[in-house]
């Protein structure tokens, strides 16, 4: 149920909505919006009746939810939500590109890439310091230290920091140094994750995991947003079919879905989606075509010597041309880029 | 293994490297392309020594050909196919923009779509005369009479017909009305259908199996191509997934993928890919983006009234909205659209 | 919609029911059964309306059905369904084994696994002699030739014959030699081959398809069925799934599955469920317990000189095992075994 | 590598290998084993040379392991790991039984389901206390309290407990009240979890995520051995597929792989593994046939009223009876039970 007060609504008559919310056992959660003043209620069982508030001043309408995510439905909130970090704005009118290696290697590495990256255009530098990885005995990330580089560089050239948590003893840490926080594919469904970073305020970037339906998805956002926390973007990354020759499988469709149902921006990584360089450009510009806000993109100045993903990762010469194209396409698609 | 002839190579030179490897117990296919003669063998087991033909006279290079497809590889054609059809070419500079209904169900509804796509510019037009249908109760298709309706419609507005084929039995009586055959998703492991259409020379669309790899759809166009016909168009048109939300994933990155391997163009069906006309504008977009030769559009007047896949259909006045859309963005795509 | 008739009706009355049936534009399909007589009736857009029957003589009961399968389904026949073959049946109390190589290749080949196999107690003999292959240049079967031999063996060694259909061509010469249809994999959703086994009397193994839902297998079934041929049973192979240590996923769900849905028999093949040979034996002994009602085993005498799937086919001496372990198996599944 | 020492080396012999791997800035680990003493080597990039190893005294043989797990590898360790739990083992002989509720609902729930499938010949008592749920509004378990009602209804009835971990903070109080630690299907890829329970000695259950492929599942049972704990066994129950007809697809074909590759215990969950209480018996017997060395079953004295996943549950009756198709099917397939 989300019940819609008048745009002139007093804090009291909100008040009293939640106030009667609350002693039915439930928890209103304001959502904020321009349009209009919305509360969604959630920890009911079965439907409520909109007769208990639709009498009450300054309810406009109450309108009944049936989807299992509420505060990420684009019913609760029909307009789209818009990030605001430091240096960029996710959600907008703006593409977001976000740049940068797969893992932070070293000081030097971090900093080429980022004055590269910002040169043409992006305003976001991803990198990972935390690396979960499939085998034990793989290259983990230099943690700490890593936050610090990228952080050192995203301050000197003018970017936001966009890195991946592997754990919630991380959480605080890594908050520390990014603006935003990564919810990597393979810990979507860590609800003890997604609740601790629904408690900070920061931006999170959630990617799909590798099985995970669209509704799964949008119920992991739930999670994040159930403790508070708005500030979300989705990230698909491809999910996991019986097609070998591309390492995941890209799923663009995902793009204008989530659009539909959600309110929530979406960024495309098809880095991680194609597993193969020459697939990320055309992936890229498919992407922006299917109305993604923003990509994630990994570059390396030398994908031979990565220390993880080199086959996925551009070299600087192949995201200029990426950004080329990008600059001709977006303008087509209704979009602003740079 | 591929020979490579020179370019001045004389009919007689071909034919005594034809003899010998019909002598080996092998195929010789002669493979057209404009920048030089090639020879591909097929028949063999196990890797052909490249001594046997490298020293015959218009012998220029014998290249080892690893991949299970052969003839329909980029290794032993490297420049484009093109299909020419009536009115409109595949595979070329111009993005080709197949549009109609579902099921052929009227003559007077067939009529009435052919015009408008055809203002709109559609080039060829699309209908189904056989169905085949998941239920035997289902509407199987006009059959003869729906081909009779599609063909009236293509001549009166300067159009070429696709359509499917559902057997080798009907393979002649389609022939002589459509311009292109198209073998369904469901009869992409149909190998005597396959070799059938072969054995014609008409221009054939291959879709791709619900759950073919890349890998098994190129061989699908191997059994074509190893009967001689050359004028194959592949039709990526969405696979099997666990994602529930869309009918089926419209698996983009075979987009670019089949670009690298193959020489053979490639059409997108973002209607069957998603399953839903919401969804087929933006992947419409995305895949002229991705770098498909062209679109496969379902258009019907009233999709409420459709006896097959009303879902996914497009309104004409979406379709417009689609065609208002490609016109920014397929130049931006470094390709031409009317 | 099913009709009961009463046991003691008489076949005017069941004639009056079924002219009814066609009055209104739809087809009666008598269904044998051994506990009541039932009239299905397919054809009919919407619903029913069940006092255009339940008043006439002799109707007991009319049931609407909603799945979309009908012939097939339990609901329409309670009772399970058994076939006879001339040295086997399929779908009572006994296990049915089919045993023998993936191709034919030769006369005295498929002699010597005929006689293996059936002193170990198989009572139905396999072979292709028509082989759908992924690539063109790959064995394709001894065709004409190889139905002899298979033909020859069984009869020497009282076996039945089951062998696979390629395509609607070879229907009618296959059938001469063959006891048993084979439909395989990639050939369940080819329709016209469906009708036209459907048009036989034989019994048919209908393979289910790699991506098909069982639903879709249900369907495929229904195909057969609604030709008036009700001898099918259902064969589960392995679906393709994103796992690569095993060829296919043997997806054993589908054995109760199909059990609760429908009459119609249930055979297991291990072989090309799992693709390799060490996973036969232990997959066989689960298909039992299961529930199936025969199991189909590929058998080789020198695996590695197979001209097809000789990873996955069994020596005389591991099968030999197989059928030791069957003999303790099969009784405490209350099932019996030779 | 794997370093094979004599049978009769002494500790100092068996030392000086270590250091020399600790030189190289590698890891040893040894391997527990009746049979041979091994000590296994990690953190190595590329192949080691064996003539590092080869000629120190007491040691037989160096084996390359090419597979990216090495601990939990049948090559490492050839002989069957057994667990000991203090009222049951699991990987010998002997079946284990594992019964119990989805989530622990109540003091009398557990205590009631406790009895009741132990004196039909249960071990092990399951139920869950902390349950990740896909939505925030779900029910998410007793926690703490459910942990004591699981330790007391065992511990009344002589069981073992095995109860799901959600987190990481929660480790060491699950600990305290649980014989045998699980990792849910969503956690496997949770590398933070798997290394903190690998640094405990508790047993631990290990499910296979939901696109997990059997490799994947290995390297996360390598993780947790990698940190020391080697008492793992590892549990099917289902994967994500395109049927839905069945929850999940229970991948029984996982069985016999496993063991010809790991050492390690597997049981089968085939209630989450079909979603389905009518499927279970039938796939409970078939896991039995495929060789797994145990059952996790959920049983719920009113299925229609659990809390969660009631769909699956089994009744006391028909639990009952599973355990009397056990009895006969257990002996069959060269085992014990009870």
């Amino acid at each position: 149920m989300l019940i819609i007060m008048d745009k002139t609504a007093s804090d009291e008559q909100i008040e009293v909505v939640e106030d009667k919310i609350r002693s039915m056992g439930w928890t209103p959660h304001e959502i904020p919006g321009s349009l209009r003043i919305a509360i969604g209620i959630t920890g009911n069982k079965g439907a409520v009746d909109p007769s208990l508030f639709s009498n009450l001043t300054g309810v406009v309408e109450c309108i009944p939810v049936s989807k299992p995510y509420k505060l990420v439905s684009r019913d609760v909130k029909p307009e789209d939500t818009i990030l605001n970090l430091s240096n960029a704005t996710i959600g907008g009118k703006d593409l977001v590109l976000m740049a940068g290696p797969c893992s932070v290697e070293s000081r030097s590495q971090i900093m080429e890439v980022a004055e590269f990256v910002k040169s043409q255009g992006a305003q976001v530098l991803r990198g990972g310091a935390y690396k979960p990885r499939t085998s034990p005995y793989s290259f983990q990330g230099l943690k700490e230290e890593g936050l610090k580089y990228l952080r050192e560089a995203a301050d000197k050239f003018d970017m936001s920091v966009v890195t991946e948590l592997k754990d919630t003893e991380t959480v605080e840490l890594v908050s520390e140094y990014a603006d935003m926080l990564q919810i990597g594919a393979r810990n979507m469904h860590n609800f003890s994750l997604l609740e601790a970073v629904g408690r900070t305020n920061k931006p999170v970037l959630l990617k799909r995991g590798l099985a995970a339906t669209i509704e799964e998805w949008l119920m992991a956002a739930e999670y994040i947003a159930s403790q508070g926390n708005y500030n979300i973007a989705l990230c698909e990354r491809g999910i996991r079919t019986f097609e070998t020759y591309t390492r995941n499988t890209l799923d663009l469709n995902a793009v204008p879905m989530v659009k539909q149902l959600s309110h929530l921006p979406i960024i495309v990584d098809p880095s991680h989606g194609t597993g193969s360089w020459e697939l990320v450009t055309p992936m890229a510009l498919a992407a922006v075509a299917a109305g993604a806000d923003g990509l994630l993109i990994e570059v390396h100045p030398h994908p031979e010597k990565a220390l993880s993903d080199g086959k996925q990762s551009l070299r600087p010469e192949t995201f200029a041309e990426l950004v080329d194209r990008l600059k001709k396409i977006v303008p087509a698609c209704r979009r602003n880029f740079n």
